[in-house]
Parts: C-alpha cells; structure tokens; sequence
C-alpha cells in the first residue's frame, strides 16, 4: 500500500492495521511527517507495518518501484471522463488484480485532497468507492479497508476454488450459440441472449468444476437436439 | 447502526463519518461516554448523525425498539458454532437485508470486546468480515464501513436492476432438471449438477430480465428436444 502525503499520522496507524487485518505488509510512505505516537498505537498490533514502511520522496519515485498502480479517488466519474480512464469498482478491482505477477501498489492519496490529477494520470487503473452522493468523501483508511477487504475477499475465494478462465467462459458462450442457432433463436435476440449468458457467468465467477460440468450439459443438450434430427 | 458502549468519542465519530457515506442516518448509541469534540471533529460533515443519535441505556432496549437485529462479530467460526447460529459474510448480508420491512438495525460492540455472549445471542443474525487469521481484529468503525458498504452496493443494484425472486429462481431449476431427463444426463450427477446450477444463479444475482431470457431459452431447448422425439 502506498500513502501519498499523509497529514495525520494516526491514519498511517490505522492503514497499518487495516493492512494486516487483510494480509498485507508493505507499506511505502511518500513524504510522511514524522512518525509520533499515533502512528504506532493506531497501528495495535500491526506496530511492525509502521515500523518497515518504505519513504519515498517523491510519486515519481514510486512509480519507478512498481510495476502496477492502482489509484485510488473519491470523484471516479469525473476523473474517469477526465482522463479517459475506468474506474473500477472494488470489487471488480479484486477480481482482476489476484492473478496479476510483480509489485503491485494500491494508492491513497493526502486526506483533504486525495491523489493530484497528474498523480492518478501515473496510475496504472483507478478505483473508487461507490458513495452516497449525499456525502461522498470518505474517510482515506476506511476507503482502504473496503478496497483491501475486496482483494482479499476474492483471494480467497480463488485459493480455494480454482476459477474457469475468460477462454473458457468464450468456449461456455460459444457452445451455447450453437444451441441457440439449432433451436431456431430469433436472430433479433440471440445477440443480446449472448451477452446476458456471459455476463452472469461473469459475475457468477465460474469455477473449473462448474466449467466443466455446463460443458457436459451444453455437449449433451447439443447432441440429443442434432441427434434427433 | 447501533453502538454499542463505546469507548472512544472519535470512533463515534468515524461510525457517523462512515454512515453518512452510505446514506445511513439513524444512529443508536447504547451507554455512551459524554460526546466530546472528538466526536464531532471525526464525524466531519455527518455531524447532525452524532447531534441526533438516540441513546439508550441497555441492550434490551435496543431489542425491543429494532425488529431485526445483525450482530456483528470478529470471530464468527467459533461464535457459529457455540451459538448455533450462521455468520453471514458482509456481501451475504448485503443481498439479504434490502428487502427487509421494519426497523433494522446493524449492531456493534465495544472496541476491546466486542458483543457479548448474551448480547449475540439476542441478535436474528450475525455478520463477520472475513479477515487474515494472523490479525482478525478489525478497528469497529472499519468493519462497520465493510459492512455498511455492501449493503450500500447491493441497494443500488436492486434500484437499478429487479431482481429475480428465489421462487424465479426455482423455476429455472425445475426446467433445467427437466431438460437434464430430456438428455437422459446420468442420474448419479443429476443432483449436483442441478445445485451447481442453482448456486450459479444465486451468485450471479440474476435479474428479471434474465430470468425470463434464460427462460425463453430453456422452454425452446425443451421444445426441440421434445418435438423431434
């Protein structure tokens, strides 16, 4: 986790623990204060994340140091038309950055005002929080906690329940085109019905088992329609 | 949200902070410390969340004001088992209570101990955040902020998009169990197949419109299948 120009050091505390509490450890600081008391006791026992966190000088110098970098921004929509980039929700953060090889930094920005706009331009993707348009800025750590709490969340759900991969989701809809062309779909509809199937099968995060076991479905339903003609 | 014997003016703070971001506004403090300006200065612009909280001087109070009640708790395993009762995940929990009528009221206990035995007991759920094994106590207002957010997420996916109902749901099985007969599908893994598909359409949270796609599918599937016997 990377915090750029934090302001109060009881928010270093508080990231820290947020960060063990979902199994991250490294923590780079860009230009902290000096870290006093509340760093550490906010921290509880997460006290070593504080202790070996990286400084930085500068954004430029994180960004040599990483490979990925997601930025994090209470104001997705506009930045998002701004610089032509999408902002991911959370959760659709988690799911793509699980598998992803090298350093990987997820950054927060100072607390009144977040990462600059030359700053999330550096970044890799952006991520932000679905809010209450009411009051949408939160506060940094807590915006952390839910961002952390998606990574892990779906880490463990890979660790446990090897995914089918995006290939084998295109084979799923491919095959369930053909059913679709055998059983007389109107043509007007079977684009979309396409589309539907692959997104719930997207959001449903299929795994190999259920991969394979449609497979078995879709093989048989398409051999008893060809079968009987 | 209801607090409960909060220790820290500023965590009261940071829960009406959090609240707000997700548009909760109804704020139950049960034997709180005098509120002091920490808990303004943390709730930022969700002061009127902390001016108007209610207090109450006993758990029971609570219980008999709310008509439903989730307990949240940082060691949910154990709890489950001692108490008999299941510990939702917060994204669980978010696709559950948004069609709950009556007041309902999410629970947290005091920052070193949580709820108590007797306090979870009186709860109709609980709710854990699932968290590294290394370091599974979260910061209160953090866990709330998971918390508050998926139900906050889901909301807004049920404004946009109806859901299908569970008895949709059902139908899509029965049709689907119906075509895996049709196709002669080996008997020992019809039941597993069938619940794969279930859990499939729970996950993905089917809407409406995708229910009566899928059904338009499967009735045609079941047409052909049938009308070239």
């Amino acid at each position: 986790m990377v915090f750029v120009e934090p302001q109060f050091t009881g928010n270093v505390g508080f990231l820290a623990r947020t960060m063990a509490n979902f199994d991250f450890d490294k923590m780079i600081l860009v230009n902290p204060p000096e870290l006093d008391d509340d760093a550490y006791r906010f921290s509880k026992h997460a006290r070593s994340i504080v202790e070996n966190a990286m400084v930085m000088n500068s954004f430029r110098e994180v960004r040599e140091f990483l490979d990925f970098m997601v930025g994090t921004s209470g104001i997705s929509t506009k930045s998002a038309k701004k610089f032509n980039r999408i902002a991911l929700s959370p959760e659709e953060l988690g799911k793509r950055i699980w598998n992803f090889e090298g350093k990987v930094g997820i950054v927060f920005g100072r607390e009144n005002y977040g990462l600059y706009n030359e700053e999330l331009e550096l970044c890799d993707v952006l991520v932000t929080v679905p809010t209450s348009p009411n009051y949408p800025i939160m506060n940094v750590t807590h915006a952390a906690a839910i961002v952390l709490y998606e990574i892990y969340r779906n880490s463990l759900e890979v660790d446990s329940n090897p995914r089918a991969e995006d290939m084998e989701l295109d084979i799923l809809v491919k095959r369930f085109s053909e059913i679709l062309s055998i059983i007389d779909f109107p043509s007007h509809k079977k684009k979309n019905t396409e589309v539907m199937f692959r997104r719930l099968l997207g959001r449903a995060i299929l795994s190999k088992w259920e991969f394979h076991s449609l497979m078995g479905v879709m093989k048989r339903v398409k051999y008893h329609l060809k079968g009987e003609t």
